[in-house]
């Protein structure tokens, strides 16, 4: 149902601490917690000895000390001491420890072969970590398998329907997507010029000090990255100046994140945010968009939990692929090539 | 478990409106609502291109738009729009529709074969039309198998145990019943002359303005129809006025209406209520009437549902049959060959 | 996973009253209540006309009246009376009833074989009937298979850990154990020399007018008796004045009184409580110890839910066993003949 030989977001950098933290991915449940070098460490949530989730003992400086009868293992994994059982408790078959990276502000995870967890395989988001971006996100649980949250996001069609208040339109449904992608991702655009800038974008548009009440060019490229990452390039420009490439005097724009990770074959985790180049440095700006944002995707987490349980209950039925979901189709594809090479 | 060839309540009238409703009936999702011409409508509750429930979604006139993506089925369940796939949506597969029947205040469906769907067949329930009369109803949702609800009400000896306050009294137990009954119905009798009347009947009594003090006969004719239809003559009359043929100086009698309707093998739907054909005009009496019977009907509820949780865990046990459950055993006879006809 | 033919506790005395109760023990739902001789009556908790649990009914002298339709059992199960049913209900396969036995404060029940039940096996607790003892106990239910709650009592290094602000010290961890034992019983001694009592100890002990921040000799024996027995020998005295005979001038000690029921797989009854043979008339002191008790207590409450959750995560698992487990490593090998016994 998932790949494992990949790279999940499982937390932010700041949920990790000395305090360990029990989290799943991949149906496999994990602790986290944060070493005297400041690193973050990741290893099964379960105690080598009698099956305690690690994640109910204490951090004592670089070990993890059981919270039943003491075992404590080192950031490796390793059974390192435990009261009267010193000689003999280093030859316990230890705790697995996950391929882990930090990196701008997340959490990554390789829950499959260690071996084969590549730190350059993360993928590099810039707009996290460069000054010329504001980035403000948030986080949901979905009780959803990760691929119905892959295909809404695939498919903005969705947004004049469950977000009509906001960022949706009729516009979005008429345009043309534009399916195009390679080996690595799966990209579907679709521009819409000379339309009315929706409630959100025009509360943008205003926020960043420009006109609001003008006919823009509106676009949309949503980038799917396997196993999780969906970046959506978003944005309006007052019309005919350019698009994606006018001058900030006219355009307000961003890249909507979004990390998914599944939890098990029937929930997921959603981390998501907005990065934007204008206006940066305006922090009412920021939490306004924050607030928007985190209305708009809890729209969604209704949607894709009935779906969910819906196709449970109709569970011999399929989904019908339309020229709109071709993006998600094809995403799904390129999860299916990653677990067939993972069975072979 | 049940028989899908057949009538089922599965709403009252007032309860379908253009807002889209969605209610399970024997392990099938429906959205229910009601069209410009003031028709209900009963559809597969599933959308034909990814599975919301449609009763999730907004009717528009005559059509029934997806919260999702705005796919948008007819009264027919027939796919007749969606933006940018005008051409071939309507070759889509759509949403299937249900036969349904609106009469005297209550929507039925059938959920099985719709060719076999004859509307003639739907049973005429005079007293819920009929100005003679005046009906008052509630709605119980049960987590039990819909039989152990008609074998309840075909064995009123329970009265003395679960409602011992309100209508039950010990010569329940004591009156011989009857049992008749051809193809199309079950029917279960008891006489009791002489009696003193129980709470419940003392308030009819003095509700229509007759003695309620004085030596009475009563009765109780159980009539069984299946699928899930029981219909429960009772009442009283002064000792040795003519029982249910006493004039109404001297009789407070009525219907009990009991409509049953399959949820899921563990769970039902249960429309009830009651017909009485003295002081119709008494809208007070009958508010009274009502308000006793819920309180009364959940009682009931309590019962049924420890019942069948018990069932499930004494699952090698098998229910006996005294002389007094002769009704509910030839109702579930009745059941067992419209099922067994289903299956040939 | 239980042995059947074996005495367990069902309730405390005082909870069995002519109101009946319903409890499950084994995976066997029991109606409990007393007659009118005072003696505790354990049946099967289902109805053998319909199956309603019995304990939803209502105690009648020496019957009990099932409160469905009035079906009448005796002490015995046996069918003796129902309405209308006078000739042929005593010839109904009535409800089982269970071997019984009341001792010393609690109900013991035989899930077995009854012809094996032997009130001679019930287990003598004299602490709780003597004059030179003062007991108070508790209850809690717990969702975790029972063996992993007498491993818990079986091996108290976890006290270090699970018990730290009470009566956990790191001495308990590096005090050897000595593991002791017949046919009969599994028993696990420590002897720690010369420490600092722990809180709950110097409370006992200032309790009991004596010093308490002197050095002490410390001492537990652990005695398992199956099928759910852990009475635990425990206390303080002064240093080197005799430790566990030391005389009360220099000593605090007492029995931790562990009563273990499974009711089903994954969930058992906890009955227990201290039994102390100092200060018996000091009701204060007494009812500090249960509250003190009832405190530690709960905190193995939540590590042992979360382990038996975590033990279901990780099924491919199997627990390790080291020297300080097998205290209930030996008492889940005695489980085991008993229940390779039962199945040949």
């Amino acid at each position: 149902m998932f790949p494992l030989n990949c790279w999940y977001v499982i937390a932010t950098a700041e949920e990790i601490t000395p305090q360990p933290l029990g989290r799943t991915l991949c149906a496999q449940p994990v602790v986290l917690f944060r070493n005297t070098a400041g690193e973050a460490v990741a290893l099964e949530d379960y105690c080598p000895h009698r099956g305690l989730p690690l994640s109910m003992g204490r951090v004592d400086g670089d070990r993890l000390i059981c919270g039943y009868h003491g075992l404590t293992v080192d950031c490796g994994g390793r059974c390192v001491a435990m009261p009267s059982q010193s000689d003999k408790i280093t030859r316990l078959r230890g705790a697995r420890a996950y391929p882990l990276v930090e990196q701008q502000g997340y959490i990554w995870l390789w829950p499959g072969d260690a071996e084969q967890a590549d730190p350059a395989l993360v993928p590099d988001l810039h707009w996290l970590s460069s000054p010329d971006w504001a980035f403000r996100g948030g986080y949901y649980h979905l009780s959803c398998d990760y691929r119905l949250l892959i295909d809404n996001l695939m498919d903005l069609t969705h947004e004049t329907y469950v977000h009509a208040d906001s960022i949706g339109q009729p516009e979005i449904d008429e345009a043309e997507p534009v399916l195009e992608g390679d080996d690595n991702e799966v990209r579907l655009s679709r521009v819409m010029e000379g339309i009315n800038p929706p409630p959100f974008w025009q509360a943008a548009l205003q926020g960043g000090g420009l006109a609001h009440d003008v006919p823009c060019d509106r676009w949309q490229v949503c980038r799917f990255q396997p196993p999780g990452q969906v970046m959506i390039e978003v944005g309006v420009a007052h019309a005919g100046t350019g698009g994606p490439q006018a001058s900030l005097a006219h355009r307000a724009s961003g890249v909507v994140v979004d990390l998914i990770t599944p939890e098990t074959e029937h929930s997921c985790h959603y981390f998501w945010g907005m990065a934007r180049n204008f206006c940066v440095d305006d922090d009412d700006l920021s939490e306004q968009i924050l607030a928007s944002q985190g209305q708009i995707f809890a729209e969604d987490v209704d949607v894709l939990n009935a779906q969910h349980a819906n196709l449970q209950q109709f569970s011999d039925r399929r989904l019908v692929t339309l020229n709109t979901d071709r993006g998600g189709a094809n995403a799904r594809k390129m999860l299916e090539r990653m677990m067939q090479a993972e069975h072979n």
